[in-house]
Formats: C-alpha cells, structure tokens, sequence
C-alpha cells in the first residue's frame, strides 16, 4: 500500500514533550498539577498543537480535552487514544504526556502519510488522572465511563471549591455528569502509551511492552502495640518490642510477594512506617506500617493479603504483641482486550521492535476505559525505572519507538475491528 | 544492741515523696527538670526537710545540696548516699528521688534508735542528673568527682546561659571546678537506692535487687540506602529496599543482644527509625536506625557491635545496599564495690528480704562517685518496669523496704570501713 506507512518524526514529537514541559509551577521544575493556571495554559498549547493537526478540538463535559480526526465511515465508533498532561508535584516529563503527545503524533504521522482511516481517532487528554486536590484521582476518565458518583463531585480541595466546580472551571459541564459520556460500544477501542514507570524494559534491553493487564490494588495498615521500655534496663526475654515485631512483618510482607511473584503478577511493599515514643533508648511500644499488594490476578491478591495476615498473627502471638488493620483502600484492576494486544504486537512485529508481555502495576485512565471499550497498553523504557520525580526520562528514541507502534497499530485495529 | 535496730517509718517516707512531687512544672505532672524555678523551690523543701533531721545543710561547688550528719570519730571521710530530684520531661516521682528521700529516712531512722555512727553521714541531691538543656547530664556527680570539662561548662542553653551560670543560679561556684571536689579518700563509700526502671524484680517477686555494675554504653546511628521505586511497577526481584534491609538489621540487632545475654548481661536495642520516603506507594529508598547497645563487661559490649556491624556488612550485600555508621557516644560503666555489695546484703538478709543480683543497664551518678570511691547501688522494683513517665510507681512498702536496707547496710559499712 503506497502511502500507507506512517513516518514518526522523532524531533517533531520531542519538541513537543519538550515544549510541554515549559509549562511549569513556579520554581517547581515540572510540577503541571490539574486545575492550576499553568495546566490550563498546557492545555491551550495542546489544543493549538491538535488544532494545526488538522483535529476538531473540544472539551467534554467531563473536563476532557479531546482532538477529533473524522474516519471515512460515518456512524464508526471512534478508536480512541490518550492519557494526561496532569503531573503530582515535583514529577516528570513524561509520565502521561508521552501518552497524549505521542497519540497527537501518530495521527500527525498517518495523515503525512495520506492514511485515511474507516473509524474516527479521538486524542483524549483526560482531566486529573493524577491524585488532585479534592481526593479522587482519574477524574476525566471516570467521568467519561460513569463512574464520577455525586458525593465525589460534591468533594472540596483546601480552598473549599467542590470539584463539580474545579471541573467546570476546566471547561466541563458537571450538571451532565449523572450519566457516562460514553457506553459500551461507543469507543471502538482504547490504546493508550505510557512510560513503565518500573526498570523491566531497560534492565532487559526491550524497546515495547505491551501490558497484558493493569493489577488489581489493596492498601492496609496495621498497627503492632507491644510494651514501650527503657533501653537499658529491660532484659531481652522480657521485651515485648513492637518494632522488632514490625521489622518480622516487613519481612513477611516482601516474602509474601516474592512467593506469589512466581508463575504469575504480585507486589507486596511495607512503603510507611513509624513508630513510637521513637527514642534511641527506648525499646519501641508501637508500630504502624502499610502493605500495599497488587496482583493482576483478583485470586492471588487476596491470598497475598491472606497469607500476610496469618504471618502478623504468628508474630503477634509469639512476641505478646497485639495487631489491628484496617483497608485504607482498593482499585480494581483490569485485563487488555486480546485483539488490541495482537494489534500491538503485530505492529511492533512489523518494526522489528522486540517485546516483552508485562502487567501495568500502576494504575493508568486505561483502567476505567476498559469497562467500555477493548483496551491496550504499550509501555515504553524510562531511565532507572524513575518516575514521579524530575529525574524521570526516557530517550527520544525510545518515545518515538513506541509512537511508531501505536500509528501502526491504529491502521491494524481499523481494519479488524466494527 | 539496744536502739541499734532503726526502723524506717513508711508513712512518714511516702509523705515526703508526695509532698516533694507536688512540686512540678505548670500543667506539667512531674516534671521538675533541674534550673528551673521549681526545681529550687522544691530543692528549699528539701533542705528544711534535712535541718529538720538535724543534718548541716549546705550545697557544694558543684551545685549539690548536701545535708550532712557528724560522726563520733573526727577525720574519718564521710559514707555518701544519694541521688537526684530533677526529673525529665513528664517524668514520674521516684526516679532520684526515691534515693534522696530514702538517705534522708535511714539517717533519721539511725538517729531516732540512737544509734551514733563512728562516720560522718552525707545526703547528697546531686544537681541535675537527667540530660539538661545544656547537653550533659550527671552535671553534680560529674562536679564532685573532677569530670566536669570547662568545655562543658561553656555550653549553652536554648536561652543563651552557659551550664556555668547555671550552676552558679543552682548556688554553685563554677569556678571552684577547675580541680575534683572530692579525691578518693575523701568519700569512705557511695550508696545509691534506685527504683530499678526495669521490670525484673516485679516478675521475679523479689523486693531488693543488689547491682553488680552499672553497664558500658554505646550508641551508633546506621543509614542504608537502597533505590527508592514505585511498589507497582518494581517487581520484586529487581528491589534495592532500605526498609526491608532495615528489617532484616533490627532482627539481627534483637539476635545479638538475646546471645550474648546468655551467660552474662547484654541488651541490644533499635528505638528510633526513619525512612525516606515513607509513602505508602513507594519502595523506601533510604532508612537510618539507631542501634543502643549495654554490657557491664566491656569486651562483650565490643562483641556485640561487632556482631551487629559484621550483620549488616552481610545484608547490605545481599541486597545491594550501602551502608554507613556513626557512633552518636559512649559511656563507660562501673563496678559495684564488694564491700559495699556485701553490706548491703547482709543487711537484706538480717532483714528477710530475699535480693536478686542485676546489673543496671540505665546510669546513674554511682557511675561517677565509683572512680572516687567504693560504690554500691541498691534496686526497688518499680510497677511494670515502667520509668521517665507519670505512671511511675513503687508502692510505700517498695520504698520502705529498700530504706530500710540502706540504714542497716550503713550500721554495718560504718563498722568495717576505716
């Protein structure tokens, strides 16, 4: 097919990433938060960036921004490919913004290349996926899907704005936010790039990954309480040291996951920790830690909890020390659409690009799409595994790569899907 | 002998302990730190308390106040009990103080029974034994027995005073302590009664405790440094976790202390621990520990550093963690004199009291009067081992049970003493 295949231009799309990252908080290098005057001035730049794309540019009710290419089909569902221009304080560069700069992109590199497509594309830089100021976080993606409930609307940041408001000042229209913007089969499919977030494509030398699904998350904390005592003067046997029992829990929590990381997706990490009275010479009274565990398999997760749980309480009753936790929270996961994934994977076949299956153990705007639409994710390497700090990076080639995929893989899914 | 039994009056002792903690710091239960206002006051009590028993009242060079009882035989050097009725910050009402007012009920107990002793007899609160707003503690043993550096002394409180002019303000003359104000010799033997901050003699049953040694210290602070990551998307087995190597140091530091507690006393102890960045979504990248260990026999308290340092050279290595380590001080011990030792439980054993030897792993100013002079300490258990708080607490028989001890040991120390 003459003309068909798209050409990434490589400095074209770094520029941007670049250019993007200008917009920045004072003297917060790469701090772009949702709902802050600089995110909104990104946003304005992105929808001129859309606009000389030759896309239709509007905002949704939900907060979205969304660039149309119109397909040669009318009545298609859109193929839809996005992620967000949003940062946590001090991030990076490319967590989200590789994701929506990238899919502008693609539509730039096959319409240079005369590709005319049956489906629509929508480049969607969803509001907020990042944790905002008013609690919840993936607003745009949510709200999109339905799952924005009113009691999250009616949630206030510190300055006392309800985030129905913060949303309107972003230009969407929380009044229709009741219902989804968009049901199943109004998408035809969503594709979404990120960065990994995590060190496996660079310590493997791999340019493509292609998430297989994104894990389902559990937070807890539990508090040991044992007896606080003076350093020097309680003997070893009669100690009942909350923070040596702490240290045992930590232990079994990473055991625990590096037992069901075998044949299948787990993590378990004891991320926070105090203690108290906290004194070098005092034996500690109390501990509470975290455990985060992730799994893409709902089954493995609660056994990971499961197991984490019966080891706390043989520590406890070894040591005398009382235990208590309480469910800080959870996120249900979801699996890639096997087509979008054979989509991926025949159009990094056809770079030449390797790639490597891995399940996403952050969560991504992918994972609300998913309840409408088939999805797919293709992660690309990032430098160290860094992420949410400005150290973050990842090569323009690497950018670019995973860019070249998704426009290929764009052409394939219009070909195969309704 | 008759009028030589003396007979400590309980009712009397616990009146004392009472009235003197009803001296505290505003809104502050028992909190009489030393160089404050009430600290004075109560210091003025206790000198009327002391004319009152017939004592010479004065207060030393160093800030001690001391009451002093003439023996029958002039020259001879005085026998010394005491301790300190400064308390730390929400302390509790025996620690010191149980030592000072116990002094001063066996003196008046030897005096009521007629009983006249060949030694003269010194009281002696000894300034500001806690850890004082100008970095020392010990600050009047250290006085008497010459190991106040000037260095010292120029050291400065959070208002400016040097430790110097607050000596002076306790009635002190700083500039006497160029030179010790007592040599040995000079101090025929030092007695201390302690609560004994431990929970040992409440679970053994057992009413008098007889110190072996007061322990040698030390304290290092140890930082591991790991790679901070995402707990999502940092698979298990590519983690370099500060946290979980921190774990793995606790647990070898607990180990050390239980081994080399068999066949002697050692205790080996985490208090305080501190990661970076303590997020519950995050590997920790970094974690710094204290480790607080105590021996009364220096090479085993050489041994247990060693063992822990050689631990954690081989976790660090394992885990692909650096590690560094700093001692944050030391403090050498002391060991408890056999005639004094002897004394004291010959006159538990005249009185029924079954004892119980121990080291004490807490200092105290014995530490100090023991490069002077033959030094004893005597233990009285305290409910739940629990000290330096409000729920402090000997019971009035405890206390009297202990006096009673010291007034007798004095009777016999008074007799094979030259």
């Amino acid at each position: 097919m003459p003309g068909s295949r798209p050409t990434v231009r490589t400095e074209r799309l770094w520029a941007d990433i670049m250019q993007l990252a200008a917009f920045t908080e004072p003297d917060r290098p790469y701090t772009r938060r949702a709902f802050t005057e600089v995110y909104q001035a990104g946003r304005r730049w992105l929808a001129a960036r859309m606009q000389e794309a030759g896309l239709a540019v509007r905002v949704d009710a939900g907060g979205n921004l969304i660039g149309r290419w119109e397909g040669t089909e009318p009545g298609r569902s859109p193929l839809m490919l996005g992620s967000h221009t949003d940062t946590v304080l001090d991030g990076g560069r490319f967590d989200g913004v590789a994701g929506v700069l990238g899919a502008l992109e693609a539509v730039r590199a096959l319409r240079e290349a005369g590709v005319r497509l049956r489906h629509p594309v929508e480049v969607v830089d969803f509001l907020a996926e990042e944790p905002s100021d008013y609690g919840p976080s993936c607003i745009g993606s949510l709200a999109l899907t339905g799952g924005l409930a009113p009691e999250m609307l009616a949630e206030v940041n510190p300055a006392g704005e309800t985030l129905a408001e913060g949303i309107r000042r972003m230009g969407g229209e929380p009044r229709s936010l009741s219902a989804p913007l968009r049901r199943p089969g109004d998408v035809a499919a969503y594709v979404e790039l990120h960065i990994e977030q995590g060190p496996v494509l660079e310590q493997r030398g791999v340019p493509i990954g292609l998430v297989t699904a994104i894990a389902s998350m559990e937070w807890h904390s539990v508090t040991l309480e044992g007896q606080p005592g003076h350093a020097g003067t309680t003997p070893m046997e009669l100690r009942r040291d909350a923070l040596a029992a702490a240290a045992e829990v930590i232990l079994a929590v990473e055991r625990t996951g590096r037992e069901l990381a075998t044949g299948g997706h787990c993590v378990a990490t004891t991320g926070r920790l105090l203690i108290e009275p906290n004194n070098v010479n005092v034996v500690p009274g109390k501990a509470e830690l975290t455990v985060d565990v992730r799994s893409h398999d709902p089954r493995r997760l609660a056994q990971a909890w499961a197991d984490i749980r019966t080891a706390i309480e043989g520590i406890s009753q070894t040591r005398g020390v009382r235990w208590t936790s309480r469910c800080l929270g959870r996120a249900e996961g979801a699996a890639a659409d096997p087509q979008v994934m054979e989509a991926l994977e025949v159009a990094a076949h056809e770079l030449g690009y390797p790639v490597l299956h891995l399940a996403s153990g952050a969560g991504h705007d992918a994972m609300h799409l998913a309840r409408i639409a088939p999805m797919g994710m293709l992660f690309i390497p990032c430098r160290g595994g860094l992420s949410h700090c400005p150290e973050e990076w990842s090569s323009p080639d690497d950018v670019a790569r995973g860019t070249q995929v998704l426009a290929v893989a764009l052409q394939y899914l219009d070909r195969i899907l309704p």
